[in-house]
């Protein structure tokens, strides 16, 4: 809990909490007298994991609630709790012990992230920013509220509002989002007739269709900001989709004006204060021909354009999110080379990537891969490799090489 | 188990490890269809904690023989058996599942690792190379067999035999060490009379008599070496020891003579190939006022004074011992900063570090904190801290501070 407390001679606001020999059924524990917080992160995917590798050198206690015993982070982390994240009562029972409750995706329910809150625990983000990360259609009317530049956009009701929609934003194409439960290309719909339009609305999920924005590439913009208001912001980053999926992130974007990249990094700012988010935040931008930002999307946690910051910048996202929702000084953002490349590795037609290893670590010393621990499906995440150095064409034929390697689609 | 495999079209000699769903007490497991191998450690302390941490991105399965619950690596470990390293059956049973058996110490009974051997599991560093780790008398005789220099030394029978050794080696004081045991100044007498030669004898263990060696510094040459042969050097650092406890590394070693560097590490090298060190080898060295260096002691296990590598290097000791025990390529040892200071955080008067976090991140957002989740003693080691940077002054005063700071030694 927080308490005003004085040492080193300094009164200070922190973390108090009690030492304790907690439970686990293998009789885990932490020695006494070590009153580091616990962190509780809801969901076992690739974010809780590195999120948790992040935390075992600032020695913070790492509790995770997981679906399964097999997911990436419950492979690695010691104090996991198998449930549901949409049962009140589980998370309840999940957070008794947890200093602060942070996520690994966006998928509880704001109401029981309230009724959480409510009963004294520190949600972080809280569930008022949380809303605008699970609800493209407030996402929307807040940032449009705030004057935050972004594609022309309204709730749609069916396919002829669609027609309607099109006719006052330009024309088809138009994009289509179901507002709840979308990631990776899923839940988006890119349709260029009124009879295409249908599908959307099968799911009883209200829709945003939004002008389909012609631009050159896309940014992303990642700041991290902590309960007590200090903020740091990451250099701009280039981030190549293939097929709707983060395919490869380039740290810092290549050539992008100055200007505009300050305006990117104080809109990602100004976001995440006036929607009072607390951790990673993830601005996802369209930069058009006519050199100007609008906000694609928002993510609420560590994000896949922030990955090449585990090996490319002073401090990670991972880190930084910890030291955020633990209300810690923040971490320098810097970039630690001229480049880093990220390229994610996609589950391909060949299941053992371990072989892989041998010819990607031979063929580049300074490769650094990042696996997830996860099965391998096609298409499917299964982990990425960060590069980094001074000469950037460099740096992207060995993330790529490695990538493509690892993923089985290239055989030398 | 080791196979010869044909993967991508090339044939290698590789680790094949069958899909299982592993138990825990929990019901952790592992997704199915991922063949990375597990990776078993024996011993729980700091290393197996930060060996973890680094196999985390590899997706290497880690699985660690600790003491208890409460040690430094179970906490954050997901794959935990408890058991004693000293009893055969418990080594054969936590073997069981595991691709090969390394260790945070080198506390296990040789013969015990000969009978794992014997049964066909890989143990690495092997009980040849460990023998001289153990045992500091057949660590010289070995040395001396292969040239490589070494202060004068025998091993002694009685306090009146350390009077003619003395005699030989130009006088008291003299160093005596029992053979095997000492860590950390334990174990090592400096002895100025025969009188004060009484102590080390009392344990029966054997003792090894050696001339103090007046030295200007104490320097640390660091490989890693893979049963194929392959090794990488890391620069040669130098290592600050205060009352026997290393207080502070740094890398490179300040004004080291470049010829004298390359022969530290070139001593290294053979060492790991003489003795058939497979994993991080830390050789720490003597320099002396006529431009000499002699060897000190070995240490075949990640070291302190490679902690630096975690934030200085473009691989870690850590991954790289990993990297090294599964027979994988190794990774760059060079540093990625021109100087990295790392300082031991030492437990002192005030047990509650977790406090001084805000001071530490907001004077210094470039500090790395690496805590341990040990219990606050005075003079235990509890962590430590890297910086890195290009001006040595600030570097090593970024590091003090915190050290200190942490420990309670300073307030502001």
């Amino acid at each position: 809990m927080w308490r005003e407390v004085v040492t080193h001679g300094h009164k200070w606001r922190r973390w108090v909490t009690e030492a304790r020999s907690r439970g686990r059924a293998d009789g885990g524990g932490y020695a006494k007298g070590v009153t580091f917080p616990v962190v509780g992160m809801v969901g076992g995917g690739q974010l809780a994991r590195m999120t948790h590798e992040a935390g075992i050198p600032l020695g913070i206690r790492f509790k995770l609630l997981s679906d399964t015993p097999q997911d990436s982070a419950a492979q690695v982390v010691g104090d996991v709790v198998i449930g549901d994240h949409r049962d009140l009562d589980t998370l309840r029972e999940f957070a008794r012990d947890c200093d602060v409750i942070t996520f690994d995706h966006e998928h509880v329910p704001i109401d029981h992230l309230r009724a959480l809150e409510a009963e004294g625990i520190p949600v972080r983000p809280g569930p008022d920013a949380l809303l605008h990360a699970q609800d493209k259609g407030r996402m929307r009317a807040r940032l449009a509220g705030l004057g935050v530049p972004c594609p022309r956009h309204r709730i749609v009701t069916d396919p002829a509002d669609v027609s309607a929609f099109a006719e006052e934003a330009g024309g088809y194409p138009v994009v289509l989002k179901t507002v709840r439960g979308g990631y990776d290309g899923k839940g988006v719909w890119v349709v260029r007739t009124e009879a295409e339009a249908a599908d959307p609305f099968r799911a009883g999920v209200p829709v945003l269709a939004e002008e389909k924005v012609e631009f050159t590439r896309e940014l992303a913009a990642n700041v991290v900001r902590s309960p007590h208001g200090q903020a740091v912001a990451y250099p701009v980053v280039e981030s190549q989709q293939v097929d709707g999926v983060c395919d490869t992130v380039i740290a810092p974007a290549p050539g992008l004006d100055e200007e505009l990249a300050g305006q990117a990094q104080r809109l990602a700012l100004t976001i995440a204060a006036e929607l009072g988010v607390v951790g990673h935040l993830a601005v996802e931008l369209f930069e058009t021909p006519d050199g100007r930002i609008l906000v694609n999307e928002l993510a609420m946690r560590p994000h896949n354009s922030g990955h090449w910051t585990q090996d490319g910048a002073v401090t990670s996202q991972f880190a930084n999110h910890l030291r955020a929702v633990l209300d810690l000084p923040l971490g320098d953002p810097r970039p630690r080379a001229p480049w880093t490349v990220m390229s994610n590795v996609l589950g391909g037609d060949y299941p053992d990537m371990y072989a892989a290893y041998l010819h990607c670590m031979a063929r580049d010393p300074q490769l650094k891969i990042h696996m997830y621990g996860k099965d391998v499906k096609p298409g499917r995440k299964v982990g990425h490799v960060n590069t980094c150095g001074d000469d950037l064409a460099e740096v992207r034929e060995r993330a790529r090489h490695a990538a493509d390697y690892l993923r089985g689609t290239i055989t030398e």
